[in-house]
Parts: C-alpha cells; structure tokens; sequence
C-alpha cells in the first residue's frame, strides 16, 4: 500500500509517501509559513529538494499544494492520487481513549477534541490537518495515530500522580507520555536488529533530540515514560526544563511577576538548555561553546546527561533490571559524546560501551562492547514508517 | 556538655536536654498551641510525662516553660540553667550561604531571614524561636544547624534546574534538599554500624516519614537529593504530591479556579497518600484500610513504594553503584512491607532481602540477606542528637 503521512502543526506541515510493504520513503516534504505566507519544500526519493512559493493562507492550500507536488507529472512519486491508499496523521493526545492506532471518524474527532486541552498546542493543529485532507481527498482512508497510544499500557502507579485522586476522574490528571510512536518504533528495531525477544526483554529507549524522553518497555509495552500530562516534564531538553520542584512554578512566577501562563511559557520556551546555557537551544551551538571554555554550555550538557542517567538507572528499577538500552533523534543518535557520559554513570549495571563502536554516524548499531551486560545502541528513529505500518494495518483491517 | 536542642514551628516547640559526651537524653517534650491557648509536656528520662496547661501567647513564654521545667527542683534533668552549655537550634533554609552549623550572631539571623522566601512557613518560626532564647537565656552560645546544609555538596549538574540562568542568580532558585540532619546522622552511623569506610562508600539514605526524602551519599557527603527548592519535590509524601509535572500546576489551578496560593495549597495539604487514598496521610490508616481490600489506599502505598524504588535506581546511576541502602524515619523504620516492596524493584543491582531480618521492631540492623551484593539496613533518624553533636563541637570550638 501507498500511505500519505502528515504531521501538522499551527503553521507547519511535515509529509512523507511510504509504501508500507517496502517501507521505502517514496518521496517527503514540509510546508511551512501557513497562515504566513506559504512554502513547500518537496523532494522526490533520488532526487534534489524542490522549493516552492505558494500562497497557503489555510492548511487546505496547504494539503493542495502536498497533492500536486507528489502527482506532479514531471517529478511526482505517484501517478494520481488514486494510488494513495490511505492517510496517516500524528496526532499528539488521545488521552486515555486511544490505546492504539485508529481509524478517523466524525466520531472519533470529536473524542480527540476532548483532549484539547491536554495538548492545546498540538491537537487543535492535528485536528485541522485532518479536516483538510478529508476535505480534499473524500473517501480515502484516515487513520490517527497517537503519541500517547503506545504508554496506556503503563500500570497506575506508573501513571498517577499524587494529586487529589478526583483531579484524575475529573480533569484527566495523570502521566499520559509522549513520543510513544517512536518508543514503540525503536523498541521493536531493536528486536529485530538484535534478534532478541520483545516479549522477554528489558528495554530502555532515550529518545534525546530537542524534545526528549526515556521510556521503560517491558516485554515489548511501555511501563514508564519521563514526559507526563503534557511534554514538558521529565528530560532536560533544548528549551524545556524537564523536572523542577512544582514550587519553583510559584516561586519563579511571583519574584518575575509573571501569570500561569507567563511561567508555562519560561518553562517551554526559554528553559532547558537555551536557559542554562544562555546561548542557544541548538546542541551544535552548545557543543561548540562547550569546547571553547563555555562553563553555561558545559553545565548544559552536562546536565543533559546526568538527567539521563538518572531515567536510566530509575527504569532499571521500574522493570527490575535492563537487557537493553538504546539512543535515538538527534542527540542520541548523533552525539557519541553524550552517550559515553551517561553510560559512564552506569558501570555499576553491567554497562560498558565500545569507544570506537560508539563513534561514527547514525545508523543501527551496536555500541556496547562484547563483554557489556547490558547491550546498548544506537536506533534511528523513523516515526513515519512507523505511522505508514499502522495505518496500513487498520485499513488492510489486519 | 549539656546541650538545649530546640525544634520550633510556628505554633509548637520541641525540646530535648542530651548530653553530648554519653549521648544521652536527660529529657524531653514539647510545647503545642502556642499562640492559641498553651501547653507543655514534658519527660525526664525514666519517668513517666507531664502535661501542664500554661499560657503561651508567644514562644517567649513557651520557652519560660521550658527552662521551668528542665531546672524544676522535683523533676527537673537539671539543677539550674547554669548547666547547660550551649543550645542547638534546628533551622530549615540556610539558602547557599551556610554548608555547616554555625554560632548564631546577629549578623547571621539576618542572613538567614534572607532565606525566609524560601521557606517562608519554616524559617519565620525557627528565628521566633532562636530570639525567644537568646532573650531568656542572654550570655548562652546558640547554634543553628541547618536541613540544607549537608546538601550544599552537591555538583552543579545535581542542585541546577533547568530553567533561565538568571533565577538561580538573582532568586536563588536551585535543588537545596532538606532533612540534611537526618541523612547526615543515618550515613554516618550505618558506617560505623557495618564498620565500613565511610570515605569510601556509597549510600543511599530513604527518609520516609510524613515528609520524605532519598540522598545518594558518595564517600560521606551528599552529592543529589529528592527534595529541591522547597520540600515538595520528590517522594510522594503523607500530604505532599512530590514530583508532577510542572505543567499539572497550572492545568489544576485553570480547572479548579485556583491562584498559585490555592494550587500550592493543594499540592502541599491534600496531596500524597491522603490525595490518591481520599482517607488519611497516617500510613497506619492506609495500611489497615489497604488490607481491607481499599484500593485507593493501596494504590497510595504502592505509589510510596515505587516512587522510592526508581530514585533508589536513579541515585545509584548518580554514584555509578551504591554499597549500602539505608531506610529511616516513621515508615521507613517500622514498615517492613515497604521495604519489601522497594527492594522488590532492587534485585538486578545485587540487592536480596532476608524476610526474618526485615521484620520486627526498628532499631539499628542489617536487613539484608548474606549473600546480597548491596547491603540494606534499618537505621533509626536521631536529628536531636546531630544538633547536640554539632552544637557542642562549634561551642567548643572542635
């Protein structure tokens, strides 16, 4: 099958042709500025990036602008559209009424609605995406496909939090996760990469890139995830804080006279590595500075991987041990430097990477040497083929 | 020496006489409803308690009650006031600017009510408390010693938060850690209990009474600790929510209609085990009501239980291993289920409990089994004599 994947956001909209049989990434592309101005970038498998002007004062020009480059008769993947046989949308919060990938109805919309305000700068995006294509495109198969499908299977006392137990009944309190497709995605590869049994295995997957979380997955199902109502809590990433102690929100609002939404917006925007380094959110930036003698960019980096460890050595816990771990996006993909950091607080767990394993570019490997316990890797995340797998599996109703 | 340990709240006064040399407590009580009505009770050692109603509009004459009854002619632990040597105060916040117990000066009454933003429930009424002695006992050397101070170890990449620079500059907002005195007194003594190296170990201390706290204890000195800012991070705690995430404050307080005050309110009072159970912060309750089949209170217990667990895995990452795990205070003295169900988690790093062991009343002793890699031990909290050691060690200049 010919799976359309779209990933919308408030002005952005990320789009991938994948057929789901060869998994192969037919053409991809990104429409930005929307409600701006208007630009799509399309690029078919092989050949260079195409760059386009277009007025997308809606998402609608939007998806309009997607369908004609990908059946653009010179340089389009695909024929006609009659070849797409079904769209795949990411969707950021099914709260709790998604445990798995599901097929979009007017119905099922408005369940997503629900969680709008567990996500309301993601969902309400998502939402439009999917209003758009089927608008333009009637009749083909939508599937939503849930960043927090993949962590329902966490038990309660991994997903509440020790609120009054009726904010959870009434308002939906509790640890939903996120990044779940990629946890879910790099967690099987590593199965089949490793020729292990997910359904006998103990694996802890760090998915560092500007947003970032760990996730402990027992016998292939999540049982823990660091982010938790909303992505901002758990890891230090590039410009949220991750962890703080809950009174540091009032204490931080009242010294700088700010609102609730005044310190969300600190905590989201201005946090995490941006606010400690007090240069960039970017980790290239960071590491540059870092070897210069910017003791802030070091800190950073440092604090990055620390956090990490903690998660680590905090999952090894929850699951009562660690078979495997593994480092994907950005960061963990591609910096063999802050992996070696946080496996250096690890030894004591039978963890021993391979300096010149670990070294070199991004692609599934093995980076722990022959005598290390705990196995650990680098998995490149591809949260695509994986939304193309699921969308193609409800609509082959397999 | 004898030393005069005072432990004052903003409506109660705590008091032990002890006897540095031996160790030994002469007496004790504490004064309650000050401000309110008044009440002292007092214990010499080997007899039986006295409860005396006595006016107590302030903590001045609450002090008077107390130096009344320590010198009484019948009952008293002393003949006079001359007696005592020196007085230990317990004081919560000392910010960043003390790292030991120190002779309190005016000069240093100042620097600690500078911290009073930070504890602005605890260190008004210890400095009440500290005044109310100095003015009924003029000419007497008063020490403060500090729940922040043994923290003030940690590395940067331990205490920072990851939030703007400039609110660790200009408000001081960091990882403090309190119930220093505690985790101070149980690493040290679970040393000299094992007859271990202190400067060679690695502890990990569980404090859990009403209010809970874990540290990684590397070679003696704290290096990361649950509690932050304030004391509500961390633990889930007998009213206190420990970590969520930081997002939950203000989606709670949008739902509830809540102002920051009112949100902390809720996350300080009438969150924990008594938010998640709906029945009681007293473990005691919880348990009973647990085994009645409650699942509320056992999910609150199981909540306890794991919370401790994954920072038990999370501070051995921090030390790269752990030697020795320590529980102490209320719970983690007199609950042996509790125990069971963290170590449960622990195995993988070596750790197996011997059940016979754990049971039974809580005193000093080793509740693991021969053959565990990491040895766990019960050790019973004793901040009064941690102040009186301190005390007399600075008044005698050591």
């Amino acid at each position: 099958m010919k799976i359309l994947v779209i990933n919308c956001g408030s002005s952005s909209l990320k789009y991938q042709v994948i057929d789901s049989e060869s998994e192969q990434v037919l053409c991809k592309g990104l429409c930005e500025r929307i409600g701006i101005d208007g630009r799509i970038v399309y690029q078919k498998e092989g050949l260079d990036k195409e760059i386009t002007d277009i007025p997308m004062p809606t998402h609608k020009e939007a998806v309009a602008a997607v369908i004609d480059a990908i059946t653009n008769a010179k340089t389009g993947a695909i024929a006609s559209l009659d070849e797409i046989d079904a769209v795949g949308h990411r969707v950021v919060h099914g709260g709790e009424k998604f445990a798995a990938s599901a097929l979009i109805t007017d119905e099922m919309i408005k369940v997503v609605e629900e969680c709008n305000d567990l996500a309301p700068l993601h969902n309400p995006a998502n939402i439009i995406g999917i209003n758009a294509c089927r608008e333009l495109m009637p009749g083909k198969p939508q599937v939503g496909v849930f960043d927090t499908a993949f962590h329902q299977t966490m038990p309660q006392e991994a997903y509440m939090y020790a609120v009054p137990y009726k904010y959870y009944e009434q308002y939906g309190v509790r640890r939903y996760g996120f990044h779940g497709t990629s946890h879910s995605y790099v967690s099987k590869r590593v199965c089949e990469f490793a020729n292990a049994d997910i359904n006998n295995s103990k694996i802890i997957v760090c998915h560092i890139g500007n947003g970032a979380s760990c996730c402990a997955v027992l016998n292939g199902k999540s049982v823990d995830t660091s982010m938790g109502l909303s992505p901002l809590e758990g890891l230090v990433m590039g410009t949220r804080s991750g962890d703080i102690d809950p009174s540091a929100v009032e204490y931080m609002a009242k010294k700088e006279g700010l609102d609730f939404a005044g310190v969300m917006n600190v905590l989201n925007k201005e946090s995490g590595a941006l606010g400690i380094s007090g240069i960039s959110s970017d980790f290239r930036d960071l590491i540059a500075a870092s070897g210069e003698g910017n003791k802030r960019a070091k800190l950073a980096m440092d604090m990055i991987a620390y956090r990490i460890a903690k998660y680590v050595g905090a999952y090894a816990a929850a699951m009562n041990g660690v078979d495997m771990i593994c480092f994907t996006a950005g960061l963990g993909e591609n910096n063999a430097g802050l992996r070696q950091a946080v496996c250096d607080h690890l030894g004591f767990m039978g963890v021993e990477l391979d300096a010149s394993r670990n070294d070199g570019p991004s692609e599934d490997k093995l980076i722990s040497s022959d005598s290390s316990k705990v196995k650990v890797f680098v998995i490149p995340t591809n949260e695509e083929v994986m939304i193309a797998r699921d969308t193609a599996a409800i609509v082959s109703g397999k």
